[in-house]
């Protein structure tokens, strides 16, 4: 059963990112190293012994639906209102609004723990969320005043309505109409898909933001707007009033995250008393709903990082809990009775110990990139506009590299429990299923690793990026002259890693200055996974160097001389990859 | 939906490894290669139009259990009873029962097809077909003559009992024990776990094989034996007759295969009328179980191979039409109407093509391993042993690597999809949920790498993998000879990767020789992926070289100019990588 990694997560923020740093800065109000610790201990302890114990129960049961309503699996409802009583919704929300206002930083270290105990509960509080920062950023006063303090207590929970059969990961091609009222009002019509948390008994209203176009409005993306879309109409005192014509038409059968309703919305197909469309408000101008839309998406492609992590953990902890545990044969070197724990065996050895460095560096790089938006909240100027860049360049690694690296990690641990992990009871299976969701939903990983390619490379005149690279190298310059024992070549390891990295850069960086796009996208996917990786290793040793603990300093070089020699061949595919790609396109056709 | 390839299938066992030829010196009677091209066509249309229609259905009904019984999916029973009068279970089996006797080139390749079609359809089938291998090989005249040529038709099907809950990976602990009766049977008791297809309602028997210990036998490996125990005992017509003590108690709930029943069996706990104890017949000698075993678990490792293509080919088929048919946004260059096709962006173009290269790779290591036992069948002396090495080098890699290629094209395939690719009802889902188990059972990936590197590698005095390895050498000089246009650098770097694999080779030898068991351990897997990567390298290039065409030469380019750029990182790890695995142990404790 899995046990919140409190310490680890504390140094992870606290030394290896820089949370320490900020508040000796005074960038966090009164926010204190122990206050740290204290919230984090709370969270480990809500995640480990409530929310992770219903988590394969409610995997078993999933959300069920029938006529409109979905019910939530047995114990989910009181959880979640146990979790908002502990004010856990609204953690790093707008003190304005009854939010408590801390960094970014705890809020996604307690989401790595929510969603390690289950990703299908931990999902629709970073729905609420990113509703939350929209509204809060680009909302009228009145909707403020009427939905905010709601959504940021959690009494209410907000969705995000984009997707339509047509219109996935290309909204250019959306449909979903909003008509004036005359009075201020929209009615809106259509259908959305894939709506997390579209329905629920969780809470007594729900508010949708859903993208829609006005009539007359441009074709493609910049004639999208945004609208919120109440289930039930606050009355005139904010309680709910009259049900709106927006409804679940139905919820998916799913591979994994069975406890989180997925859902069709059906929008103002008369349904509901009255006249048919769902009564809506605009949330920002008119035709700019994208941009109000890029707001909740960036922060909830890091949150969806986080799951990435969280599975990893979650898998990590399972296997080393069951490979300490089982016994088969004798291990190389074994000199106790009877047979070894499998954990001994090398091979076994290797998968704990690549799920753990893996998970480790993934941690490090979301950390990071909420660390750099705290500091961009926390600044001003062109240092406001550093960190922000920061968290820009970070975020598409964070949501890729974490949930590509969660993937592979509930797949070995399936593999570490042997038969055992393809049994659903033994609850290696679930992980290895609700993983697989995070590479997709809030833009596929390979859209993640064009927006790194050509939105983030080009930050600054491409250098933005450089000044990363340069702080990696210097972590690995530390770790050099640490004079750490048993660092064997974890020091050259990174650096020739780093050097790829900063080589691959410039190469996409020279492929984009010369209009050669077909070369720059054949690459982003490897070179998102390179700069994960070299990432992840500098942030490894930035850890071994601040712990001088003999893990750390053993993890870091494990990862360098076994995982980031991979980094030299990611270049090579950045670099001489893209003719082959472009070449075999024949191959596909046979 | 599966259409089978089977020109694709016939390329490469005829030009690929080598049927061609071996049809032309006359090693497999009077087999043309017209026959060939008709038993492929017909498996192909039996696969495409029967197998794969049912799979999807079959996957969400699963096998289901009551009071003992296993009811199979709907329509599955008629399935296999069609599959059985097409001949298709004694394609390759033995003559003098009924067996057609054709080369296991072609069992492996039809059985390839089936697994894709369903693997939940094809592993019951696979499990008879290694009862048919132990019982043709080492059973007495007097159970083959009851047995075989029912088990060879199909009448009857067979399964394989290994495992018990404390004996996985190490058969040495474990505990079923047998008890002569003193008229040449044995009572049988003991609890058996994981037993594919051990009850179904295909047939109207059920033949056990069943490792247990004898009394007084030695401990360990040594003391284990194996029995034949049907479900019911046949009277002296070879009709069944009465129920037998062998019972199924509970089959698991898994991550996938839903319709293939994994059973709990329990003999002799006195279920059955008469004295408890379930009536066996000895298979072999006493005390010589495993080597019986072993005979039927080294072709079932490669016939679980054969699934990992099976899935691979299977799921980038469905990705490819996906990606042809679904649109979004623009690709470079795209100049059509409205948005692309999503197979035209770089990144999905790259996802596919991987799907594709790594699956035809495969294949071709798996069809050689194929095309070595059917040589050493052909053969005698030491060209028969020479063959023989060869089967016995290629079975891990057969087993793994294409188990592991199959789990990671399964889940680029559900990425390809999308969102649509989390719904069940797409079928992309269950492929990644069946490719799982691929790489646990017959043997864990981890205990093939093991097998490959101590038992495999020192084969002829070390020398058996170096004649194998300057063949792929030649395969890589006939290509860079062969002035095929657009090879761009694919000779270059299957040069490298052959590099790599010799000197990792030679290291792993040096190791084994020196005693140094742990650094040998260590570097099994990576080695095993690198030997997986070079090998199918080479016979992509010899494809190209043989096929002459665009499709093939652009696909070997691929596979040498992306992807096993990664044989210097792995050979990196074989070479370098144990240390610091070792002192990593440390990081496991905290």
């Amino acid at each position: 059963m899995y046990r919140a990694p409190v310490e680890e997560i504390a140094f992870t923020l606290k030394q290896v990112v820089g949370l320490e740093k900020g508040i000796g800065e005074g960038r966090f109000g009164d926010l204190s190293s122990d206050l740290v610790d204290a919230v984090l201990q709370e969270a480990g302890r809500f995640a480990t012994d409530e929310v992770a114990p219903l988590g394969l129960a409610g995997d078993r049961q999933g959300a069920r639906f029938k006529d409109g309503s979905v019910t939530m699996p047995d114990g989910w409802r009181d959880l979640y209102h146990r979790w908002i009583e502990g004010g856990w919704n609204g953690l790093s929300g707008p003190v304005d609004f009854g939010g408590q206002g801390l960094p970014v930083m705890l809020g996604i270290a307690t989401m790595e723990m929510w969603n390690s105990g289950s990703v299908a509960f931990g999902l629709g509080p970073t729905l609420t969320q990113g509703a939350v920062e929209a509204l809060d950023k680009h909302g009228s006063d009145e909707l403020k005043a009427v939905y905010l303090e709601k959504l940021v207590s959690g009494e209410w929970m907000g969705t995000m309505n984009l997707t339509e059969p047509q219109a996935g990961s290309d909204l250019a091609a959306l449909r979903a109409r909003a008509v004036p009222v005359g009075d201020g009002t929209y009615r809106i019509f259509g259908q959305k898909i894939f709506i997390t948390y579209g329905e629920h008994d969780f809470t007594d209203n729900i508010v949708h933001l859903v993208l829609a176009r006005l009539p007359d409005a441009p074709a493609g993306t910049r004639g999208i707007s945004l609208f919120l879309v109440p289930k039930f109409i606050p009355d005139a005192d904010g309680k709910r009033g009259r049900r709106n014509d927006a409804f679940c038409h139905s919820i998916e059968h799913k591979l994994g995250i069975h406890a989180s309703p997925t859902c069709t919305m059906i929008y103002g197909d008369g349904r509901a008393d009255g006249e048919p469309g769902a009564i809506g408000w605009l949330v920002g101008e008119e035709n700019r709903g994208l941009a109000c839309m890029f707001t909740m998406m960036n922060n909830a492609r890091l949150a969806v990082g986080i799951e990435g992590v969280a599975i990893a953990e979650a898998a990590y902890q399972k296997a080393l809990a069951y490979a300490n545990e089982r016994r088969q044969g004798k291990a190389p070197g074994y000199t106790g009775e009877g047979m070894s724990p499998i954990a001994a065996h090398p091979d076994v050895k290797r998968n704990l110990l690549t799920m753990k460095a893996l998970t480790q560096a993934a941690r490090a790089i979301a950390y990071s990139c909420a660390h750099a938006l705290d500091m961009a909240h926390s600044s001003e100027g062109t240092e406001a506009t550093f960190w922000q860049e920061r968290a820009n360049l970070l975020t598409p690694i964070a949501k890729a590299f974490s949930t590509d690296i969660g993937v592979e990690a509930a797949s070995i641990g399936v593999q570490i429990h042997g038969g055992m992990g393809f049994i659903e009871e033994t609850g290696a299976a679930v992980l290895y299923r609700d993983a697989r969701i995070a590479p997709i939903y809030e833009g596929t990983n390979g859209i993640q690793a064009i927006d790194l390619v050509t939105r983030k490379l080009p930050q600054s005149g491409g250098e933005h990026v450089h000044a990363y690279i340069a702080e990696l190298k210097a972590d690995a310059e530390a770790l050099r002259n640490s004079n750490l024992p048993g660092l064997g070549r974890t020091a050259d390891r990174l650096d020739a890693a780093l050097a790829d990295l900063e080589g691959a850069t410039r190469f996409l960086q020279k492929a984009l200055a010369d209009g050669k796009m077909a070369e720059a996208l054949s690459g982003a996917t490897p070179y998102l996974r390179l700069f994960g990786l070299a990432s992840g290793g500098a942030y490894l040793a930035r850890g071994a160097v601040a712990g001088r603990d003999v893990a750390r300093v053993s993890l870091a070089r494990f990862f360098a001389e076994n995982l980031i020699a991979e980094c030299a061949a990611l270049r090579d595919r950045v670099e001489n990859g893209a003719e082959s790609l472009e070449a075999a396109t024949a191959a596909l056709a046979s």
